[in-house]
């Protein structure tokens, strides 16, 4: 069901800002910054083996991501698992009982990707994503 | 340098109460909850392909761990990234100036850690691992 980690991702305030501890202090590789509107962020993947850290900076106040960093500040914002087939993997959990933020998988920065409610995992915000 | 996304560590109140989600719902197939009494700890590590989801839950409320849960509540606590050489690594980041909670690796519930200073990555709390 599930291939691995993915990816852990941190919401930041500035990306540039942040990147540097991971490019020049850690000598990690960044890939491109992309932004997406549909999910109110901009966002890197820097590699680390076969997962990868997110860093993702909202793009307004009032979007989720906005609201995590003036609720809890800089920090880890959530874990994404890597699956086969993210809509039969939404639908075998719904069938489960489980609280779903995407019923059904949708266009992510990177592949399919559909998001648990984190009350699902007691405060722990997990997504799921399959490779395009 | 980083051979990739070793775990992420989950902080929660109660192990075996947590593993429910991860092992009944997710249907993950978790190792046994170890205790460590220096790091002040009961931990579990939950395989996901090549890294692992970690439950760590305090043995003492004015633990490390403790104290996270008691200000932000169960949720991600750190990320860990596994190297060849912590010492090492340790050393190179010393060195450019980072602060560090480990000057020098320790043996872990898995293999020898050293965890970076949360400061040093804007709030975002780094362990190294080293396999045995």
């Amino acid at each position: 069901m599930f291939k691995g980690v993915d990816h852990v991702a941190i919401a930041v305030n500035n990306i540039e800002e942040s990147l540097k501890f991971y490019s020049e202090v850690l000598g990690l590789d960044p890939g491109p910054v992309e932004t997406s509107a549909e999910q109110g962020v901009r966002a890197v993947h820097i590699p680390v083996g076969q997962g990868s850290i997110e860093l993702i900076e909202p793009l307004s106040s009032d979007s989720g991501v906005g609201r995590f960093l003036e609720r809890r500040g800089e920090g880890l914002h959530h874990i994404c698992l890597g699956v086969e087939d993210v809509d039969k993997e939404l639908g075998n959990l719904a069938a489960k009982g489980v609280q779903l933020l995407d019923k059904k998988g949708r266009p992510g920065l990177r592949g399919k990707v559909g998001f648990l409610h984190p009350g699902a995992a007691r405060g722990v915000l997990i997504e799921l994503s399959q490779e395009e």
